[in-house]
């Protein structure tokens, strides 16, 4: 597609989003905040299925991997030992004609002269490093001595139970700890929708292992966390797992891959799988004295462990899924005129709705005890949806609008009105097919509960 | 119990919750940051199925309520409206003897004069408001313009949310939008493990209703949320359901009633189940200028809702779990002497894991096989946990003591090495009557499933 068609689509996402409850901007009848984003009624369903599943494939699905859920907050110590203090900066310059504050990599240069992309000019300060942390102050007074900073990053919570964490779990190398959480950054120019945002939560996992065995690891969680963008619906076609080269990498990591999705305004980064050495554990154990070495029984010797890391935007991907399912096709409306239809073609698996339980009419008392009966027999079982209100079709397409890939109708045939052989059967309807099969209400849970997990 | 006993309680309890992985002190190697704390392994799985289980009962099982996630960083222009930038605040004193920061309601008053009670000093400054709300700068700029805080209560975001959600979901009244996530405050003295601290997480409903209705709402929540709590193993008796008296309410609360429960250090607050009024829609409709009626079709008349609002620690409700589980009972060891077991009786549907999985000895291949394909076929149920090393017995004590309600043993009966007619059976034991049972393989997961949901 060419940039106008992806502009005008990633248009389209974003109306949708707002006009059906995904996401809204964070304070938005204040006039917002740049950067923040809330979660709708469908979007926190999303993100919590997003991340359920995660938390089921990284941790509860292997037997290596533990889980942790550190504090936003922590002693500044650790982020001067993790370097963050010092050097997690962007170099800002002002526009001195039109005041604008730019990040230094934004400027336009024309002829070899560097200019302001807001207004031309080019009386521009020089460079200055910007720390991108968020600065609070903890306790009663407000100095030096109580600063500390909104996390930039859910890593260095592990790394610092690390000793904690392998002493109750009694884990032996290799073994991971994952972490899902917030972070803040204070980008300068926030953009791309929920994209670069300044409030953000990731999805991070720090695989600890042997020196020699770090390049080997590096490339199998790669390969994991391919499969686990498919295994939600991403197309592998729209993936990338990017070599990042030497000179771009961090200076104390042995290899980098981003793993980049095709969104509508650019590929861009939804994860990095960084293969990180003993940088961070050694930082630590020299700022804070304490040991962080791992104990090796069979070989007898001590040292500080390596690491690879696959951290993931969790909004990012949400993102992803939205941007990947959005899609338009010609169906025909309630008299069989063909009309454009929105589809979000989310798997299963991680659609916000599951299914949508719907009477034939709402003003047949028997339709609707039914379908309130089917709502609370699936309930157990899936998050579902009941609907009575407009026709059929367009409840179908307010469903296929936000992605819920099975409804079920209860007809007169299920009251066993027309032929006695079909009581107690319903409407089985698939949303990306729109093919409509007859189902007993008793099989119901068994055939959804297969299709959505 | 007495003082002494509970303390004594409350230390073993805070020491199990180390020494098992529970809850560790954020940023420990660097000795710590008052009133933040981390979840270790099985902290983390605890706090995630109280929080699913909340969501599980107050969003996905009812047809009146949807969910939000907002955001922490919001326009300061909220905390104006909202009353927290003026008042949310505590009177605080210092001692200029032993340079003691304290609240105001912390003095010690003997004779009729207010002491310090660190030192007993007398010379105290005057009483000054100290805001509870941490302040940060958003933006590139430090200065009045870019102030905001991190949230103190997740609620405000529901508030200036509420015509989006309403718009979105096409609910009527009564209804409500419910929120899980972190808050903040900067509390003076942090204190009772994680009961009072800086960093917290909150699981609120804000339900709207018609302004009759509110006083009936406020009842029927009150209840609810006692179920709720009986429903994860906390014992009615040590629950209380207090009528907050007209002058400790908040002035713009028509009736509130705290939850409260028994801890080792006293009978404190789980949850406020709070009639809030009409209050905080009333505030930001003034202050952004937005409407934030509803229209009623029926009556055709518009008006601001009244919201009852029940608003749960979970921080608060985790401890509280722990406290409630913990107990000691005199079990035999391997041979046979008596020894006090500790056990975390944890409702199954909280446990951290559900069922462990033994083979018998970890040296006969065919056992440790068998138990990996079991915990193979457990996994995609429920969370499991394979351990191999240590005698039966001391196994069984290790899951006691992390509150895991079921373990099963392969054994050679299973391999159908002794008894033909229990092949493919294994032993399946009840962490508190310590029972055991054979079951078949093949009927595991359908027994377990009934037994942890």
């Amino acid at each position: 597609m060419n940039k106008s068609s992806d502009a005008h689509r990633m248009e389209k996402i974003v109306s949708l989003c707002k006009r059906r409850g995904f996401i809204f901007q964070s304070s938005e009848i204040y006039g917002g905040l740049n950067g923040c984003w809330d979660y709708g009624p469908l979007g926190v369903e999303l993100k919590r299925n997003l991340k359920n599943y995660w938390w089921r494939i990284m941790v509860h699905g292997r037997d290596d991997v533990v889980g942790l859920d550190g504090s936003i907050l922590m002693n500044r110590a650790v982020w001067k030992a993790s370097g963050h203090e010092d050097t997690f900066t962007d170099p800002m310059v002002d526009c001195r004609s039109c005041k604008a504050r730019l990040r230094a990599d934004q400027l336009v240069e024309k002829k070899g002269i560097k200019q302001c992309p807001n207004c031309g000019g080019k009386d521009l300060t020089a460079p200055r490093a910007f720390n991108l942390m968020f600065k609070t102050y903890v306790g009663a007074t407000e100095d030096e001595s109580s600063i500390t900073y909104l996390r930039p990053e859910t890593a260095q919570a592990i790394f610092v139970q690390f000793k904690n964490v392998l002493e109750v779990s009694r884990k032996k190398l290799p073994f991971g700890i994952a972490q899902i959480g917030k972070a803040f950054r204070n980008e300068i120019n926030p953009r791309n929708f929920t994209f670069r945002s300044r409030e953000f939560e990731q999805m991070e996992l720090e695989y600890f292992c042997r020196t020699e065995e770090g390049m080997q690891w590096l490339d199998y969680w790669k390969e994991e966390r391919l499969k686990f963008y498919e295994n939600i619906g991403i197309a592998r076609d729209n993936l990338h797992a990017l070599t990042v080269p030497d000179e771009e990498r961090a200076f104390y990591s042995k290899g980098t891959y981003d793993i980049e999705y095709d969104f509508p305004f650019g590929r861009q980064e939804l994860e990095g799988v960084a293969y990180r050495t003993d940088y961070d554990l050694s930082q630590h154990q020299k700022a804070s004295g304490k040991s962080l070495e791992y104990f090796d029984e069979e070989t007898k010797q001590r040292f500080i462990p390596h690491v690879v890391e696959p951290s993931a935007g969790v909004d990012r991907t949400v993102l992803a899924l939205i941007c990947e399912a959005y899609s338009e096709d010609e169906a025909p409306d309630e008299k069989g005129k063909m009309e454009t239809r929105i589809v979000l073609r989310f798997h299963p698996r991680i659609a916000p709705i599951k299914c949508a339980v719907f009477p034939l009419l709402k003003n047949k008392e028997p339709l609707v005890a039914k379908a309130k009966e089917i709502v609370a027999f699936l309930r157990p079982h899936m998050y579902v949806f009941y609907d009575e209100t407009g026709a059929i079709g367009r409840r179908y397409r307010r469903q296929d609008e936000i992605g819920t890939p099975f409804s079920v109708t209860v007809d007169f045939e299920t009251l066993g009105e027309k032929d006695p052989a079909l009581r107690d059967t319903v409407t089985l309807r698939d949303r990306d097919s729109m093919k409509q099969e007859r189902v007993p209400v008793k099989d119901l849970s068994s055939i959804l509960v297969s299709r959505i997990s």
